[in-house]
Order: structure tokens, then C-alpha cells, then sequence
């Protein structure tokens, strides 16, 4: 099935989650990208119904407050793109509402990323995957997506056999009370105060935890298992072998990625480099001379993925090792969903 | 050339470097393990001498307060084993004259570690290299110790062909400024005041950064270079290959590590975990059901090398997937001196 309906070219926006951290950063990109709205409605649990929200405006949509209203599937009526933030559960519930609405969801969970009618797409890598939707687009997992942004150029060179990565990611990824707990914690265990753990599984303040989303059959994670199936259906590509280690590290809201590559022909770090140099959404930061590289801490806010470290892996015949880093809240997750919403305007 | 003096049962013991951290932690391993020195000399800069340093005792030498000296070459008269932490300047400064008082220098230096006529050891995996000094025997790097003690185990089922592994690795690295630089940094940031960058490259606080010591001709930094090279000394396998990213992560004493093997034979999930079990110096902590596994926030002050997400790498033929956590300021360094120390003890 596709999709027949065609998006207006002032679209009635909703944003459902609205008041967490992702929502937040919708908000705050739909207003960088000057997204071209009609209106824009500020969807969250009962809860938060009510709460009004500073919004700095967008195409029609003029700066001023919003007020966040109760999600229900009655909601939708008359929205074109629902940009969906808050739990795969609520995605489930509401999918159906949604679509029957005639509105293209746009959801950043991980409710149907691997279903067969829902594509997984990253602008910068497979544009075209949106065209086949049939009501439902999936934003990928964020430390898929900054990967296979760093990887397309590449691969464009010779197709990829092997990725090995271990990643360095940051508390936003829990969301804001994540983030709240990471400066607690680090506040309390300064002071000599007993530390209180309640987002994450052990302490994150001044530590590291190789455990990110659920344990899987294979004693993989689920973060780390969706590095390996995400990259194969937005790569297109069943062949890329992917080993991944997903670690939770104490930085507030950039993931970093330690990233080897194995190529099955050679790809010079000269022409890797000049790939990067023309490739959409990359920004180099690699100069040793200078200890220029990206790191996680300092390039909060930003919209693009950072590439550095790139040099030789003379452990393989064809390799590659690189250094990641990208915004987790905006090309993680906001940002790459209100890109996806680009490529659906008329 | 081989060493002929013979070591008495009751050494005399120089601490070089006593006051920084590591020299700090030599005095607390030497007492934890009971070694049976005659005497403990702690000697440091000029700077230094006059300290006084609480030593809770070892062998013959009861508890009570050490006084600094000024290390000069003289200080090696009567010395039968030096533990030097003060820095390859200093190491390579001093050898000839704590070789020509007869004593044997144990080195955490990177000053000799590639040499010829130093053997490089891990008594967990090349006890017998210390039969071969010629006056000096070096501590291997932080990071690859830890490596090694993981890798022996599985080395012993089936030869290793290709490592691949990136580091999360802590402030304590740099020593004591390096710890207290994290400490205040982060102080510095919670309170929102202007942050001090003066031991490391860039901040540390809530950041990551992928550079540690210089970098090299090719890109990698030396400290990547070490691993690679210093693993394949302390295995005695030239053929091993190792790919290594180093990142400095906001933790205060223990790194962590990443690792994907690559074996020659096949090393099942349950043969490595058996080898683990019977393995001098490793505890597994690893249990998916418990959320179980090492992590470098909760071990300061261990003396095991810690492993835990142990699981099979499904992306090569006979490949495993490891995390590894040491004490960088034990096990790293002080501790594993110290166990040199002690093979040399008739």
C-alpha cells in the first residue's frame, strides 16, 4: 500500500510528547528550519494538559504560547504530520488514529522501525524510502543514525563487510529526567551525599554502564541490536555486518562513537576525506596538528554529525577508523524527524 | 646480558615518585600485599623532600612515618629494587645509576618498554619474561595490561588474530592534577562558572575526549600505538593484530574497555567463561539477569581485572565480545609493579 493523500504545502503540525525532551526540540526545530506550518498543536499525557509552552514561530504560525492539550485519538482531525515522541506504547495506541486522520505519523520510537510497511529513514542516506510509506515513518534509533550518516559517504566509495562500534552516549538519551539524574547525582557525589538511583540501572555520575534499553536472548542489548538491524534496512543493505557495544557515559547530550570499518575495496582516508568534504550534513573536525576533533561536550545544539579521527585501520585489508559525534536530541532524534517531514512537502 | 645478582629475601624497596599518585598507591600495595621489604625509601623531587608520608607497613618495616629524600643517584646505594612512577625523563636519567648500585630498576615509564633488553610484564600472562632483565623490567602501559590479563585466557584456547577495541579511560591516567582537574572542573560547570583547562587538551567534565598522548605520524595517538605494540611484546605474538581507539572519559580511577576478538579457532561463550573462572587475577561479573556486569564508577580500589558482557561476536567466524574494567592506579600500574616485584623474590 502507499500512500495517496498529498501534504499540503502548509501543513497542520502536531507534536505529540510535547513537553519532553525530544518535544522540546521539535519545537525548537521547527522554528530553526522555519518549518512552512499552518499550526502547530502541542500534544502530551493529561498531565501536562494545559501547561503552555513558548513557541518562537514558524511559516504561518507566529511566535506566542501554545497550550499543551490532552492526546486523545480525536486529536489528529485535520493534522497532516504528527511528529510522535513519547513511548512506543503511545505510538501503538495511537497509529491507528493517527492515519485514519489522513496524517502521516512521523515517530521516534521504536514501535515500528523494523516493520516491512514502515520505512527507516535518515535524509542524508535514504531520501527516496519515504515515498513508499503507507502512513507511518520511522526515526530511526539516535546512534544509528549519526553512524550511518558518517557511513553512506563511504560506502557510496565500496560497499561496507564489517563495522565495529562502541559508543559513548550520552544521558539525554534516557530524556529529561536522565538528564536531571546525571546532574544530581554528580551535584550529590561531590558534596559526599548519598547517591539516588532511579533512571538508569546503577549509578551514572563519574561512571560508565555497558547497558543501554532491555537485554536480549543472545546477551546483546537492545540498543546495541537495533545498531545492527537499523543499519541494514536504512543502508539497504542485508550484507553490512555490524558488532556493536552501547555504553552510557556521564555527558549531558552528545553521543560519541568509536567507529572501525572494513570495506571490501580500498577507500583511501584521502577519499573518504573528500567525500566528507561534499556530503550533506557532515562536518569534518579532524586536525591533530591543532587536537582538533569533535567531542560530545562541546557541540551540544548542534545539527550536524561530526566526523574525526579518520585514519588508516591497518588491522584489515580495507580499513577505516573514525570518530563520531552528533547532537542525540537534535540529529538523533528531533532534528532527523523534522527532516523527514521536509521530504514529504510538496 | 643477564642479571646475576641474586635478590635477598628481605629486599630493600625505593619508591621514586612517592608522593604522586601512583608512588602514593605503591605505598598502599606494598602493604596490602605484605611485601617483605627490610626497608621502604621514598624519594621524590627536590620539591618534595622533607614530606612526610604515613606508611601503614610491610615485611620488616613497621607502620609509622617515611620522610622524603631527594632521589640523586646516589639514592640507589643498598637498593635492591626501585619502583620508579616519575616519568620517562626521569627513568632514563636515573638507570645507570640504579643499575650500577645493583639494583633492579621496575619501571612505569614508557621510557624502556620497547627495548630489547627490557621484558615487558604481566605476571598473569609473561611471568617468565623477568628471568631475562638486564637491570630493568617495565611495567606495561594502563590500558594494555588490562587487555592482556582478559586476552591470555582465551590466547591459551585459540590464537588471536585481530583485535579491535576502543577505551573509556580515567582522569587518573594523568595522575593526581589530572583527577583533581576532573573534580573541579565539574564543580566548576554545576555551579556555572568558568572552567579551567590546564592538564588536559580540552574539558573534561561531562565530556569525552579521543586523545591521549601525542599523536603519531599515522594519526593514532601513542597511546593507541601502545596497545598495539606492547600487546604483542607481553603475548610474544607478533602476528596478533590490534586496532585501538584511546578516549578519556569523565571517570575518576578505573578504565574500561570495549573489546571484539577475532580468533583462529573456534573460543565458545562457555570456554571462555570456564578459562575466566580458573584465571589468576580476573573475577567475571557478568550476569544479563541481574544487570551485572564491571563498571569503572563502582571498582576503585580493586585489584582484579574485572570482565563482564561477555557474548559471541557473531560478525566473524570465531569471534567473542568483551568489557573489561581495572583499577588504571592498581592493576594499571602500581599493583602490577609491585607483582613484578615479587616474581623477582628468590
Amino acid at each position: 500500500m502507499s500512500w495517496s493523500k498529498a501534504m499540503p504545502a502548509n501543513p497542520v503540525v502536531a507534536v505529540a510528547g510535547a513537553t519532553g525532551a525530544v518535544g522540546q526540540e521539535f519545537m525548537q526545530v521547527l522554528h530553526d528550519l522555519d518549518f512552512p506550518a499552518s499550526e502547530i498543536r502541542a500534544l502530551a499525557s493529561a498531565r501536562s494538559a494545559g501547561k503552555k509552552i513558548e513557541f518562537a514561530g514558524c511559516g504561518q504560525v507566529p511566535a506566542g504560547e501554545l497550550i499543551v492539550q490532552e492526546m486523545t485519538p480525536e486529536s489528529f482531525k485535520g493534522v497532516d504530520i504528527a511528529l510522535f515522541s513519547c513511548g512506543a506504547g503511545i505510538s501503538k495506541e495511537m497509529r491507528e488514529a493517527v492515519v485514519a486522520a489522513g496524517a502521516v505519523m512521523i515517530d521516534n520510537s521504536s514501535a515500528f522501525r523494523m516493520d516491512e510497511d514502515v520505512p527507516l529513514v535518515v535524509p542524508e542516506v535514504n531520501p527516496d524510502d519515504v515515498s513508499w510509506h503507507s502512513g507511518v515513518i520511522a526515526n530511526p534509533n539516535c546512534s544509528t543514525i549519526q553512524m550511518v550518516v558518517a557511513l553512506k559517504p563511504l560506502y557510496d566509495i565500496a560497499p561496507i563487510k564489517r563495522v565495529v562500534v562502541s559508543t559513548y552516549q550520552a544521558a539525554s538519551g534516557g530524556g529529561a529526567p536522565a538528564m536531571e539524574e546525571l546532574y544530581s547525582q554528580t551535584k550529590d557525589f561531590l558534596n559526599g551525599e548519598e547517591l539516588k538511583v532511579e533512571v538508569f540501572q546503577h549509578r551514572i555520575a563519574f561512571n560508565c554502564i555497558p547497558h543501554i534499553d532491555v537485554f536480549m536472548d543472545d546477551d546483546s542489548t537492545k540498543e546495541e541490536w537495533k545498531m545492527v538491524v537499523e543499519t541494514k534496512k536504512i543502508m539497504g543493505d542485508e550484507s553490512i555486518a555490524v558488532a556493536a557495544t552501547c555504553v552510557r557515559v556521564p555527558v549531558l547530550r552528545c553521543h560519541a562513537e568509536s567507529v572501525n570499518v572494513e570495506f571490501s575495496g580500498e577507500v583511501s582516508v584521502e577519499a573518504a576525506r573528500e567525500a566528507y568534504e561534499t556530503a550533506e550534513g557532515i562536518t569534518v573536525m579532524d586536525d591533530c596538528s591543532s587536537n582538533t576533533y569533535p567531542m560530545p561536550g562541546l557541540l551540544a545544539g548542534t545539527n550536524d554529525t561530526f566526523v574525526g579521527r579518520l585514519r588508516k585501520d591497518p588491522t584489515v585489508e580495507h580499513g577505516l577508523a573514525l570518530w563520531v559525534v552528533a547532537d542525540q536530541i537534535r540529529k538523533g532524534a528531533a532534528l532527523n524527524a523534522v527532516q523527514i517531514a521536509q521530504l514529504l512537502l510538496p
